[in-house]
């Protein structure tokens, strides 16, 4: 089974925005053991995007069509399978009623450009969109299937793994991958430490990634079966966790938020941030994880030195030391840690860039973690942006609580 | 003249990079009035890059393959143009030195797979690689251009720049745009309101893209030289600007924050943030611009109802409304204001989800902004998951404040 896929959008094309879909859908397709050979970016032209399906139809047995759903004369996806199917679309009376429901209950007339996105052919079936205006299509024609989802990833995930999924008769997954997520080493470390015995191996696969929060190590099998994968990649598995276990925080989805927010949650403690550096962002790491409300009691984001002031760091630390240095984020974290009431405390101060700051350079930055018999502090000098350097110490300081809230576990 | 871009590898296609080379030569292309119409991307698989090149060259001038230019086995971009040219690669005595010394003066041998870095073919002309081992090649056939760089973007873009672009005549630039970002008015409703006599016209062209901070409205025009195309857009821009002033907030690269910034500056006025919802997020967005600490005494992200009550919210306007609410919002926003010193407070307050709270819905948001004779709270219901209410949250407390600033420059 081989599936394609066409991204439609003129912004796509020109790399104004990114297509996260794409790499969504290709993981979706290789955990169902279906090959992936081709994408293709096309703008906003129904002669091209015609053009890409034909193609398509010529070497893959399912089409994805991503985009071009909207309701403004640029959205061609529709068109454009039409043509391909030789049909016309009509307007679709059940949908165009779901779209004015759609609109009503906001508070708004729908505008007439919409109704386009109530079209339908007849080899199409509408494919219901929970999230938004468009609805997909998935149409069968000379033998293949071509699906047309729409563009926002919050739209097409739950249309692909609602809707698609069970409308197509996908091969029996025989694929089982895991990654281990590392923090504190680097990728050619990692690589000597797994030996070429681990990576040079084909099935099972180890192969290892350089993301921002990390190296992941990827092990991967293909079997029959999903159970057979499953054992096949378990002695690699078991090895790279052994070569490993100090450096790996998470496995698969679970990233240092994750980690950390189920660290805490099994000890019935809390967290509390004060924030310069990274301006808020650890705190909304933090957040992004379900159920955080259970474990960040709150944060401060004191970016002024007076703020810092207000929030508990003595004046004099920062006129001895300044706002970036070892001293004032130790203050700062156990000023989170008081002033809010919470078992650990976290804090972040540096130079975000792009001008340095008291006589230090950019990148500097300074971690620092508050908690029960607990008191460190990391110093890391990030490279990049601004806002690399941000997410570099955010990364940090998360990673720094996760070591102390593993070194109280293993009773060290 | 058209361009196609063909981006070569296994780890693209399943998105397990970013293909940002795409998007700087799309932009690089169009900057110099080169229309580019397709982006292909294909696996380390000879046959297919091949049928990739042919087709490009069936419709396209210049055919850009990027990457495949490794010493491994996978690595299969000359291999393939070589096929295409009908040409056997040999090697060139002089590619082979330079690469030797590239090693030697790394203190390290040069491994023999490395060999076919230094191949050539008859219609190629090498293209010196400064920063890496793979040179690239500039090969001209059948009337067409095609050029092979390598993926990592830091030996990619100086040989686009330094190489490729000498080489090639390319028209003269004569292209100019403008994005103006609006927020507060659906993709729809800006359609109407710009009448299709502009957004059916080519040249210059309007165009709308739904972002996640609002609808982007762009003006695009092309003429002999850039001075021609921007007066060619200007009463297309005059028209947008006229038809969405009160929505519109900025232009290009000026996202929200970066606006709200440049407000509070001219005013010499300053801003505290205190974040339920949002967790940190719209202080995060405040720090990402540069000098942001000029407008920001701090934030607060008192997530806990006791936090909250700490930082000055009245326990009672809790017990008797609940946290999400609009008067908790409202008092969020002053007490910001209040602790830290600030002339304006922004306060966000809702349910993130999964689950809903207080009897509250999934996705319900009340922002809040108070600053001199300012108290404005709004509310949203933001669909989407745990991540997207919160940017959106976020997005419209930024948006709240603009437009509370906007109406005191107007004098409103």
């Amino acid at each position: 089974m081989v599936a394609e896929l066409i991204s439609v959008g003129t912004e796509l094309l020109l790399g104004e925005i990114v297509d996260t879909n794409a790499a969504y859908l290709a993981q979706e397709l290789k955990n169902r053991g279906v090959n992936l050979y081709w994408k293709t970016v096309v703008g906003d032209n129904q002669e091209r995007v015609v053009e890409a399906i034909e193609r398509a139809l010529t070497r893959s047995d399912i089409v994805i069509v991503g985009g071009g759903l909207g309701p403004t004369e640029d959205d061609l996806s529709r068109e454009a399978i039409a043509a391909v199917a030789g049909e016309t679309p009509t307007v679709d009376e059940a949908a165009l009623a779901h779209l004015r429901e759609f609109f009503r209950s906001r508070g708004r007339e729908m505008p007439a450009t919409n109704t386009k996105q109530a079209w339908l052919i007849p080899s199409a079936e509408a494919l219901p969109n929970p999230n938004g205006t468009a609805p997909g299509w998935l149409v069968r024609t000379r033998g293949k299937v071509i699906v047309a989802l729409p563009g926002p990833p919050f739209e097409m995930k739950p249309m692909w793994s609602e809707q698609v999924l069970p409308r197509l008769a996908l091969p029996q997954a025989g694929l089982h991958t895991r990654t281990f997520r590392t923090t504190g080493i680097g990728e050619s470390h990692i690589a000597e430490l797994l030996g070429s015995q681990l990576t040079g191996a084909r099935n099972p696969s180890v192969a290892t990634y350089a993301r921002r929060d990390g190296v992941h190590v990827r092990v991967a099998a293909s079997a029959a079966t999903a159970d057979a994968a499953r054992e096949l990649a378990a002695p690699a598995e078991a090895a790279v966790l052994a070569a490993l276990d100090e450096y790996v925080y998470g496995t698969d989805g679970d990233d240092l938020a994750v980690t950390v927010g189920r660290q805490l949650a099994a000890r019935s403690e809390t967290v509390a941030t004060m924030e310069s550096l990274t301006g808020g962002l650890v705190a909304d790491e933090i957040t992004n994880v379900p159920g955080s409300s259970g474990w960040l009691v709150g944060g401060a984001v004191p970016y002024a030195a007076r703020a810092k002031i207000a929030m508990g760091v003595s004046a004099e630390t920062i006129e001895q030391h300044g706002t970036v240095s070892r001293e004032t984020a130790r203050e700062m974290a156990a000023a989170a840690r008081e002033r809010f009431a919470a078992t650990w405390g976290v804090a972040t101060t540096g130079v975000a860039g792009p001008d340095s700051s008291e006589g230090k350079p950019v990148g500097l930055a300074y971690l620092a973690v508050s908690g029960p018999g607990v008191d460190e502090v990391s110093e890391i000098r990030a490279s990049g942006g601004r806002r690399t350097v941000k997410e570099r110490a955010a990364i940090a300081a998360l990673a720094l609580l996760w070591r102390s809230l593993r070194r109280l576990e293993a009773g060290q």
